[in-house]
């Protein structure tokens, strides 16, 4: 079983039974940001994680043994998105990436925020103008080294 | 003059005044990261704003002119940047891209979060393993129109 | 089933039917612009329009429930279409692009038209030297943030 | 003089004298959509044409000798705009272009909307939730020849 | 039955019965250049056209079905063709280009050859020191529409 | 004194003393698309042909200089040319690439038609439907050599 | 069966039967290098040749008639190859492809070294230092047709 | 002075004194080939070939500067070359880039044949049907290392 | 069989048995860089070799010979690596590119460090702030050949 | 002054004072892989170690503040190098890429290894069949961090 069919049948599973993302994080006791770039194949969870999507999921063991293997990332098929949703984060970048520079640099020095000891959340903002999604990305800041 | 003869100008004449980007934007009464952004050739000043750049900076009307026009976005020569910190957030966008997709349709339904009306902001968060850095995006969130 | 096969069962079906996409639209409710850009995969209908679909199609329960999934946008394979008809409109973008710009611009200030609030229609317009196609673009003007 | 130098000196010309798109039009006597485009290098003017644009913005008559050259067409740097006000019209043909050619193939039969014997207007449209944007894309049809 | 499974059944079938192309297309009443297109699936034929391409050819219903169908245009799989003869071609257009975009301005003022009401023909011309080809361009010219 | 400056010297001077290509190529005794395509930096002139050119437009030795040097060709920016005019041809490549090749391969064998030994004419074919554009190319047929 | 399996059951037959691509161009009655390029799909073979590779290989009539098809060339899935055999000759066209235009135009005047009228050798030289491959490549030179 | 200027004004000179390539590589006391390429900017000369050429030109010592530092080597600004002469390489790597793989693996096991150890010669060989353009490539051939 | 399938018959046959690369290193007799990179299919191993391999994952007779197969290199579908672990290793030839160009040179002079007469060897470095990875990479001097 | 002529000013400095890398190092109190990459343009130098670079090479004090500067890191102008010396570790990357990720996870579990954190050193290895290059990169292993 590949990684992108068992991506498939979670979701489907996940479909008819009526789950949200939230609902397994819960059952995998991870966050469900993280839970959900694991169950899309861009994690490694471990051993009783990939059980407890098996079981509230009722999928067979072989789409928990893939879920324990190692991800090769990457989640895109193209370089530049084009669906709308995520291509607004790849604009983001394109127009605030200079300024991310400068301010982060001004900040720590030269060097870089992970995107590897890195945590990501999501959240819903009422708001009487319309809802607002904030996202928040959050990563140690490694500093160059110098030798 | 042009938009980055106009940037270089700026960044050269905050070098030598010892400026920070916060101290410039205390100066225009706006945000570090909406200043900064404009300040590097991506949002559009009003005259009041440009004034008080051109002031705390020491640079002639020109410059100021030039913050008001209305700016051709995109800070990014390459479409997969190369500078490193840059390369993380790009690298963000294709590991999670579908993670964000996939929370933020189960929470608001098919639509986008709108990097228009939006926000951002960028905070070091204090930790004895490491400084990290946290940036937040707020946009608006837009649901498909259907008709 | 994937939203491909769904296309392409209710392509089949409307052609073994002699249906039109306005007469599907009309059974839908909708327009049939939107209509047939949720029946090529990019729109997400609602349970009762996904319904009328399969009854005026004779189409299985699985074609409805893909149709109401979230869809990953964007129909084209290459970014520079190939097909001519299509190409048109790219052609549009390349030789008119800044002329909009400049024209937003000037009438609402710094912003964009969005394509999420956002209205398309087609018309024929009857010429004696030749008929016409119209197309009607109608999005929401979106500011940029000030923060 | 080169086209390019020729549209920045009327630009800024124009901002200088405090002119819309639309006075410049109506010194020439065209639509301010074609007169922008013009102006901005993507069309011919006549000789009549180019002497109103240079005698509406003082201008030497070397600009009035550019504005009748016959332009080389394509007025972006890049395939993929990274302007956002540009790039959701590449979005649209991105997401609709399907939808354009079955509507359009439905109604006309195999062929094209000219991007040649075609005009455009932008109006705005005021809206109590937000005025909108309304592109009108108007070209004539040209069914494949058959021989 | 898709597109290309048709074109290559139509293929298989004439190179078992040892028919030309000319042979073809005088089964079809269209000149032999339009009517290789259409078995390539580039044109659309009429049920009549495409019932003549099945009877000479001894190919099911669903063949003829297929040919009736509005194709997706555009036979290359890469921008850049690799094949030697389609390459040369390619050279042209790269090599003369901008020759065609003088001469035909020059005669013409500011337009373009459609590519749409157009025709082709292949010609083989004989020759002493080694038979020549000759491509024959047919489009009418459409003029840019000012308004 | 390079290349391009060379073009831009013999399109400025031909603008100004009102001189077509055709009486370009008379004075030089070639046909008006080779002429062309040389003047554009696409040919080599022999010495004769050079001076001719400077003759007529009254140029410099260092422009005939240049006409005689061996050009670099290939006279577009971008592989999809933007310009509508010269897309036109390359769209003609993409509908029907594999026309050419199969019905040259049918009639010659396996080869090419050269683009070296090889020759353009552009006609104008009045038609009360609208004038239209004939371009001719002629190439030797190359068969490929076995061995 | 398509030319792809049509090369693969070569190659197998080939490691099967133990034999030499040599040993195969003995039997066809052409060189070794012509005669692999055509089992790897690039060249045509007459029905004789064709029919001299299925005995010596022992494989069915649909591989020699696959073998006698015009072949599609272009045996490369990248622009830049990545197999580093493969990719020194695409090195070599960049470091030296100035330097092999300079000669060739110094020697012959301005044209082309043909890759059609043209051979190709490969030969192992031996030498104490280590062994060499020497590849000889011969094209008949075709002068740019002036007219 | 950088490497572009040098070769620039090498090249000018060479023109002025009409000295062949040949001439200029026995006053450099090298082969006609790597001479070329040296002069191009894709070899670096020793000192006194550096002087040889100053002297031979009656250049500055700066050119000679030039010649001895080392190159950064590639000479084309496109992946696939747009001057026909270039590009036939390019094509013949194309076409016969697999054959080049089959064959050296099969007379020397896995490996490559080196483009830095390597030598290339270009030669006109008289032939009554057209002088043919002879290059030869000759690189030492180098096994992969088990380890 | 192809490489491909191979390939995944040995990771699956790998992880079932619970091997470590470096126990099926030991039993192939080889380092583990370079074995596993043969498991990968970028290298061709010999008889012996591979039936260790067969042998130890009790895999059939045809994966061992597709590992004695010459493998067509190149691991990565994409130029640029979207996996974060291996682009990382693209980020250091981007960023230290020049570094290794002018340091190689100074030391060498003209030339490369070989990717085929080439070791690497992969490491664990205990360190208390956070183990390190160390990977070398040892390839011999070739100078540029002059001639 | 801009980076790129600190860059090239220092290197001319260098070249004219006959100093190496490694001298300026020892000047600079760093390792010579580091200030050459600090040189090109791809580190921050402390203030001190910008004034010892200005020292050693009589530079002025404007090239110390270049050196000082945040840089914009990535210093190739192309995805693929087309430089020799530099291609071979790009091609290093795509052959061994899959067996750094499949050793490195094997050896440390799902991470990666820091380009940041990061030392490199460049050393001669004598051999008397022709003296090593030895790279060694030498990075902190970064664990994906789960939340």
């Amino acid at each position: 079983m590949e990684k992108q069919s068992a991506t498939e049948a979670i979701l489907a599973a996940k479909e008819e039974k009526g789950l949200t993302f939230a609902q397994i994080a819960e059952a995998v006791g991870r966050h469900p940001v993280w839970t959900t770039s694991a169950l899309l194949g861009q994690q490694q969870m471990s051993e009783k994680e990939a059980a407890a999507v098996a079981a509230v999921l009722d999928l067979p063991d072989e789409v928990a043994a893939q879920l324990q293997r190692f991800p090769t990332k990457g989640s895109l098929p193209e370089t530049v998105p084009t669906d709308p949703l995520i291509y607004r984060f790849h604009e983001i970048v394109q127009v605030y990436g200079t300024t991310l520079k400068a301010l982060i640099h001004e900040e720590f020095g030269d060097g870089i925020m992970s995107a590897i000891d890195f945590e990501m959340d999501i959240e819903r903002v009422p708001d009487p103008k319309g809802d607002r999604v904030k996202v928040t990305l959050n990563g140690k800041f490694l500093p160059y080294r110098k030798w």
